[in-house]
């Protein structure tokens, strides 16, 4: 394949001619008193659907995860659509659900969420802005409790809010650094007390993982009223329900609850919806996604954010003990560059040419790579799932570097296929629908990896070292005593979330492959009361990120009738 | 009318059975080719209907606007609606043309801008939230422009943009005091620049009035890109074009130009775009909205913010020049609680009781009032438009003190009618709706108040003058000068825009009825260049509400099946 003349991801979304929403609807047994149109080649699906009579079927449920990522990405998107193309080409029920991309990074760096080449979803410019203003009513609703803790504080503070202790902030769907630290509440008297916050990025709000989990309008109603503002002077935490706030928040967030839906380039269902940060929440789209999904198809195909140890360890451990739903299969996506990153012989920056050696035929370096690939294997076999291994190929691939990977996975007896599904679509993916079908029919087990009444510390212990591979972790005394709160605030039965870097298995960056012999050291935590987890953090996150020299929004631009330039 | 037991606005809307989207838009002549559904009950207007080959019919153009209201408004909305329905009961093709509400009233102050009683728009849960995101992509568009600025500062600020002359602040849709004046860029170096800044509500973002005022997503290119962000060092402005942000805005704001149709209680269309702020921006809905109802009927009325000499002065002079049409009827909104606010003897605050007094039987208080409507009904004349008193009737009126506006009415030869559309719907409109019909049968010569090329200063002077009644005006020197550099940098030839209290039609909010032997002082200018205008700060203008100390947001709610509940 020339890749000079290979046509842009837009080129080929716009190329597509799209399917109505009833004929997509009807895929997944949905009929018109259940779609509500949202302009053109879009619609929301409404939860009503989840109360139809169910026809008994048993779909299965295939989490598409990856190896530690490049900063790159290794393709888990553009695999899911791929899969969901190839399981529709071999003549099954097959949808993928998908995280509705922010429009920070539209605007920011090159490259969306809505796969790639032949494997994409579209309306690609209506996923890519907008949608259906979901992330909008997340901003708003977010924004609204923010106005009404400093109203509160403006009018007396009744509530006795210490405002030193203020754990909520702003958000706004774009990357502005300018925000991350500010302080308001200045002028005179009228305008407001004066204190220090910021804002995060949209994604990054508790609402959006709280819409994520939420099971119904009446779960989303109480969980908004359980989100926790912050602490009064004398250690109570004060919510979204002592505020009054919870109800116009889940009246904003009617809505958003009800899943997009949209549709692969091949004309199969694709649901979108939600899209919450892959370092601090789960990284995954939403559970109302995912049970349509499964009510509606043989074969639901849901994404978790990042790595087997970031996204699908929340994936098993949060999102599916909420949902109730057990997965069958985890497909870890791996590619060639990916392995022979972790080889530790090449630096992969964003924004940068690769490295030329990268690039050449090399498969000692891949093979030096595998420990990663290695440990994501037993990640999500320790869950008691089935794990099948996706090489996405890239043109600049060697048949000696499939090779190896191929071989190390039959040795270990793990299932694994090429797919060229950004190249050729779902006929370039038949290979791994075939394997992933066969890898659904084996028994599986699926198991937490900790009882909720565990302490919060065992919890964030068990994931450091039974997942990461960590000899054990050191919790900062500031966190300890967060902990020791949070139980007594009575958070304790909340599972947790472990706030590192993508970019290895253990909370140092620099540590490729397979890390062994560190200590995790969790330097705060934080509770999402709301969202229903505590997180602890370990390792420099960045909750708002901030545009580069040369934004891509500069190269946007949108013509007199209507066609949209520059997105990638 | 016993009012305890009059239905709520909620109640009336809720209990509504609505028309089927087709149907509505089939009123207009818009086929399904240019509609796009949005969810139940709501579509989008393609811009694409206007392009459409014209039937010859010439509609009749009715702009809504009203006498100097009290800090509870006098029934624009209302009346608008009302008389739509009080034409189409008459058999008339008419539709009523609105603006949309800000989510920041909605969750601060009681009551939204949809109407009440039986004329209203519906839905009117949608209405009041959210819509079809136009006010989202709007604070979205405004805010990445900000976030390129500070971009731009923190990159090296190769346009030498001079920090402490930045024009450009932030928005969100709102009301949140304590985002008036914040300090961003605090933290460390990657943290972005220093600087002091603050937020409006998105109703006063400058894109909010440019969106209603672009004729073609064309025109709103290169409206956006006209965007001036602040000055140079040197002086020279700075624009979106510059920050090379236009184009990406102009994406974002691709569906957000397109009209919204919704329905009125009685099943006629109305649509309803775009919400710019009353005192600094034009506060009229969208000129392709109003093109739209031209198109596509006998009588298309549009509402006008505030008085006559606010938003019909501005409704002339720079909506009708943008969009090329002439209005044939002004209606007048009164109430007898306005023109006995304006006798000088009573005082009505928000939130406050009425003053007793002011519902006893007074037609004394009435008639003192009268001065305040000639007022009006001369600005009107003065645009050589014909003007129509519609008496917005209320349950405790007296004939008495209605029979003193319609004789006064008929003793200057101006057509009046008592309309009772929040009580009766469009049969409570029939008497307006028949004057109206004549009215617009009469010939008028619409002019505008000044041509183009008059200088600045003497633009705002005609306005102070000829609409206001002052004496003249008085220019601060930093006013002054700021004039004569924006007529060196090229924006002597826009319309101006006088921002000043609507309770008065002086610039003093404590001066009512029609206020004589007065000099405007015109403390500061500023120059919306994108949306077309420069305006002059003559009094205290608010661009950010607060919320009061029991917000309305406490008594929103949404059940378990999506009814909201506390909606006003």
């Amino acid at each position: 394949m020339d890749t000079t003349s290979f046509p842009s991801d837009l080129d080929i979304a716009s190329a597509a001619t799209l399917q109505p929403m009833d004929e997509i609807a009807a895929q997944l047994g949905i009929g018109p008193a259940h779609l509500e149109p949202y302009g053109r080649d879009v619609a929301k699906i409404d939860l009503g659907f989840l109360d139809e009579p169910h026809d008994g079927h048993q779909a299965k449920y295939v989490v598409v995860t990856a190896v530690t990522p490049t900063p790159l990405g290794e393709g888990k998107t553009t695999t899911s659509v791929g899969l969901a193309q190839g399981l529709q080409r071999l003549g099954k029920r097959a949808v993928v659900a998908l995280r509705q991309p922010s429009m920070g990074p539209t605007f920011g760096i090159k490259g969306g969420a809505a796969g790639g080449g032949y494997s994409q979803v579209v309306p690609m410019e209506r996923l890519n802005m907008h949608l259906t203003g979901d992330f909008h009513a997340v901003t708003a609703a977010h924004n609204l409790l923010a106005a009404m803790v400093d109203n509160h504080l403006h009018h007396g503070n009744a509530l006795g809010i210490d405002v030193r202790n203020i754990t909520w902030r702003r958000v706004l769907d774009v990357n502005d650094r300018a925000l991350r630290n500010v302080v308001i509440g200045l002028g005179a008297r009228e305008d407001g007390v004066v204190r220090e916050t910021g804002f995060d990025i949209t994604a990054a709000s508790e609402i959006m993982v709280l819409l994520t989990l939420a099971k119904s309008l009446s779960d989303l109603r109480e969980r908004l009223g359980r989100i926790v503002i912050g602490y009064t002077t004398e250690g109570s935490s004060v919510t979204a329900e002592d505020l009054g706030a919870a109800g116009a928040m889940a009246a904003m967030l009617k809505d958003a609850i009800k899943p997009n839906l949209l549709q692969t380039l091949e004309g199969g269902p694709a649901i979108i919806h939600c899209g919450p940060f892959g370092n601090i929440a789960t990284g995954t789209s939403s559970v109302t996604a995912d049970l349509i999904a499964m009510q509606g198809s043989d074969y639901a195909i849901t994404e978790a954010g990042f790595g087997a140890d970031m996204g699908a360890e929340r994936f098993f451990n949060v999102k599916c003990r909420v949902s109730g739903l057990k997965p069958d299969v985890a497909v870890i996506v791996v590619t060639v560059r990916a392995l022979k990153a972790h080889s530790g012989n090449y630096v992969i920056k964003p924004g940068k040419p690769l490295p030329p050696g990268l690039l050449a035929e090399n498969p000692t370096d891949v093979e030096a790579g595998l420990p990663n690939l290695r440990k994501h294997i037993e990640i999500v076999r320790r869950f008691g799932v089935q794990p099948v291994v996706a090489i996405n190929a890239f043109p600049q691939d060697h048949d000696s570097e499939h090779a190896v990977i191929r071989r190390y996975c039959n040795g270990i007896g793990v299932r694994t296929a090429v797919s060229r599904h950004v190249a050729e679509g779902g006929a370039g993916a038949r290979e791994l629908a075939e394997v992933v079908m066969e890898a659904a029919h084996e028994p599986s087990s699926f198991e937490f990896l900790y009882p909720l009444d565990l302490p919060l510390e065992q919890k964030i212990e068990a994931i450091a070292t039974q997942i990461y591979g960590a000899d054990g972790i050191d919790v900062s005394p500031g966190a300890a005593k967060a902990l020791k709160d949070y139980e007594r605030l009575g958070f304790g039965g909340l599972p947790v979330v472990i706030a590192k870097t993508h970019l290895s298995i253990s909370s140092d960056p620099s540590l490729k492959g397979a890390p062994r012999g560190w200590r995790m050291p969790v330097r705060e935590v934080r509770a999402s009361v709301g969202a229903g987890y505590v997180y602890a953090i370990c390792g420099e996150m960045r909750t708002m990120p901030g545009l580069s020299a040369s934004p891509n929004a500069q190269r946007i631009d949108v013509s007199a009738d209507g066609n949209i330039t520059g997105l990638s």
